[in-house]
Formats: structure tokens, C-alpha cells, sequence
């Protein structure tokens, strides 16, 4: 390791944004290739590898996504009873299905052997939390290729796994869109927007 | 981005083990409150950070957790009927409570209105999500520093809770000591025991 090391990856921390804004322009197979194989190594329990990735390029699967995600987030809208509030959520942009050239449905193998249930006896959700790592690590190394990446949680999961075909035992984690990104910068898109801003870790960290 | 920010990354990832064999030299109070702040900017659905680092020093609260993995270690290995696989599994090394200079408890504020809702209405754990992408900051944080990190999973999580004295509200998402390595490598633990290889990327990867 060396002092560049860590500068490299607090630029990557720091730019790592939600992003909404895609350029269409394709990411090249390679790219995506070896990020998605970096990410691959990222920690797991039990090394237990379970993460499942689907890249979704058919059409009417894609649309199927997207009008699920335009349900889900009617609905959420709907749970704002004030009005400034709702519009507020309503104006903004929470997803880049217009441009993204890539989708990555992400799924958890709930039932996999792999790892021979090591370290899921008391929390078998670390399962689950594998694929966020996995998630994490490719969100990183996709913004050292200048790619940007947007997990979409507004949709429900048991229409995804319909809609994908995927066995019914997988767990939705995550919907990715992956590409260019529009503009590059460090705020995030809900603090531009005026919808949250950053809290101060005090808030966050306790001795004992 | 630099094609230096992509191979450092890669060399945080390809080493980043669950590291369980530390030395017990302190880490710098500032390189701790460095990797903190910058896993604070770690992704968070709907910039909630819903996060809570409680950094452990006492040491009545540290034996509490030991012997926590202690008993949960024990019902785990109880559940491999087979002896030889009983035996193999006591012999592995899973955590690094006998030198690890620094204990993180790390739980989700899953009531916490930072974030006003967004993103979490059909996937509510996306909160919980959020304290693993953290938490996979901190890891390559760490490393990037030269520090190695391992997450305890096998502990009654109830039990942590309440050894903590943290809200009962707070769900608890991993233990995690911290520490210099005792040695360097990238292959992890659970493949150099001959517990669980690595697998090849294609039965993970599909297309729709």
C-alpha cells in the first residue's frame, strides 16, 4: 500500500454518487466485464459468493422495470400528505431509465451451499449483506472506468423476479443502471435538490 | 479518474480478507477518525446515513461479546453432524478477539427520519443495505491504510444489543475488529483451509 492508495480511493468515496443522469453512449464489453470480475472478489460470508447478476438487455423486460418503478414511486408519493412535500418528491430525479445503457438486476441465493452455512447460524441476512459488499465494490470500480452507477430501490421485488424469470428463492438486492454519467460532481443529488442534507457524524458515532 | 484509481482499487479488493490473525499494535487515534469520516460518505438510500458506530474500549464489554461468538460458535459447530466436518470447522480461525486493537459495533437506526422515507417504502431494508455499503468502505478504507478488518456474524445479535446499551431499536449489522495484520496475503482464510474455494464467476452472471 502506499499513501496514493488512499487518495485514490477518498476520490472515489467522495465523487461516488446515486447517479440519474446518464450520456446512452455503450459501455464496452470489457469494461463492464472486468469490473463486474472485480467485483466478484469482493468479501462474502463464508465465501459464499452469492450474489447473482442479471444483465437485463431485452426491451419489454426493461420497460417492465421501469413501469414497475413509475408504480412504486406513484405509491410513495401518495404517503407525503403535504402538498409542498409531495411535490417536492414528485420533481425529483430518482432514477436514469431514460439514458442508462446498462441494467444489473442483483439477487441474493438465499439457498446456496456455498460457504456451507458458515456464518449465517445467528444472522442469515449476512447473506444478503454479501451482495450489498459485492454491490459497494463494483459502485467503486465502476467510477474509477468514469462510469456512474444508480441503484434503484423504489419497485417491488417480487415483480422484478417474475418479470426476469429468475428463480422465486432469489432475493432482489438491488436494480443497477450503469453508465456514463451526464456531469460530474461531489453533492449528491438529494442534497443539490434540498431534500436531505448530510447530518454530522457526532450524531452517528458512541463510545462504550 | 486516472488508470491509477483503478488499478489501486483493485489492489484494495484482491487483498481485502476477512483478516482474523492481528497484531495488538493501537491504531492512530487519527488514522481511525480518517477512515470513519471517510466511510461516512459511504452511499446511503436517500442520504439518510442510517448508520451507528459504537466503538468498543471497555474491556467487561469486550469479554461480554467474546464469549458471545463463544457460545455461538459452539451451537454452530454443533449443527455439522459429521465429526470430520465438526473438527474441521473448530479448527478454522474466525475472528481475532485475542488481539484486535480496535472493536467497531455497527447498527442501523432503522426508525431514523434522516432521509424523509425516500427509497424505502417497497424495500425497507435498504436501510440496513446502506450500513453494509459503509461498512465495505471501511474495509477498503482501512486497507488502504494498511490496517485489516474482520466482521463477526457468528454472535446472538440481541445479546450485543443489550451488552452495548444501545437502543433497542438499533438492529445490529456487524461486529468488526480492526488492526494491523499479522501477515500479507490475498488468498482468504476459508480457501487456505480448504473450507469453501472460490467458484467461477459464470454461474453467477446470466442475461434476460
Amino acid at each position: 500500500m502506499t499513501p496514493e492508495h488512499a487518495q485514490h480511493f477518498a476520490d472515489l468515496v467522495l465523487w461516488r454518487r446515486d447517479v440519474r443522469r446518464f450520456k446512452t453512449d455503450a459501455v464496452p464489453n470489457g469494461v463492464l466485464a472486468k469490473i463486474i470480475d472485480l467485483a466478484d472478489h469482493a468479501p462474502s460470508v463464508g465465501n459464499s459468493q452469492p450474489w447473482r447478476i442479471v444483465r437485463v438487455t431485452t426491451p419489454s423486460i426493461r420497460n417492465d422495470v421501469r413501469a414497475n418503478f413509475e408504480r412504486a414511486n406513484a405509491a410513495a408519493a401518495a404517503t407525503y400528505p403535504d402538498d409542498t412535500v409531495r411535490r417536492d418528491y414528485l420533481g425529483l430525479k430518482l432514477e436514469g431509465f431514460d439514458a442508462a445503457p446498462e441494467h444489473l438486476a442483483v439477487f441474493c441465493a438465499c439457498a446456496t451451499e456455498q460457504g456451507r452455512g458458515l456464518g449465517i447460524r445467528t444472522m442469515p441476512e449476512m447473506l444478503s449483506y454479501s451482495c450489498v459488499s459485492m454491490i459497494a465494490t463494483l459502485w467503486y470500480a465502476a467510477r474509477a472506468e468514469g462510469l456512474g452507477l444508480g441503484w434503484v430501490s423504489i419497485l417491488d421485488p417480487a415483480d422484478v423476479t417474475s418479470a426476469l424469470g429468475v428463480p422465486r428463492d432469489w432475493k432482489l438486492i438491488g436494480y443497477l443502471l450503469l453508465g456514463y454519467p451526464i456531469e460530474e460532481h461531489t453533492d449528491p443529488e438529494l442534497v443539490r435538490a434540498g431534500w436531505q442534507p448530510r447530518t454530522p457524524i457526532q450524531s452517528r458515532f458512541l463510545e462504550r
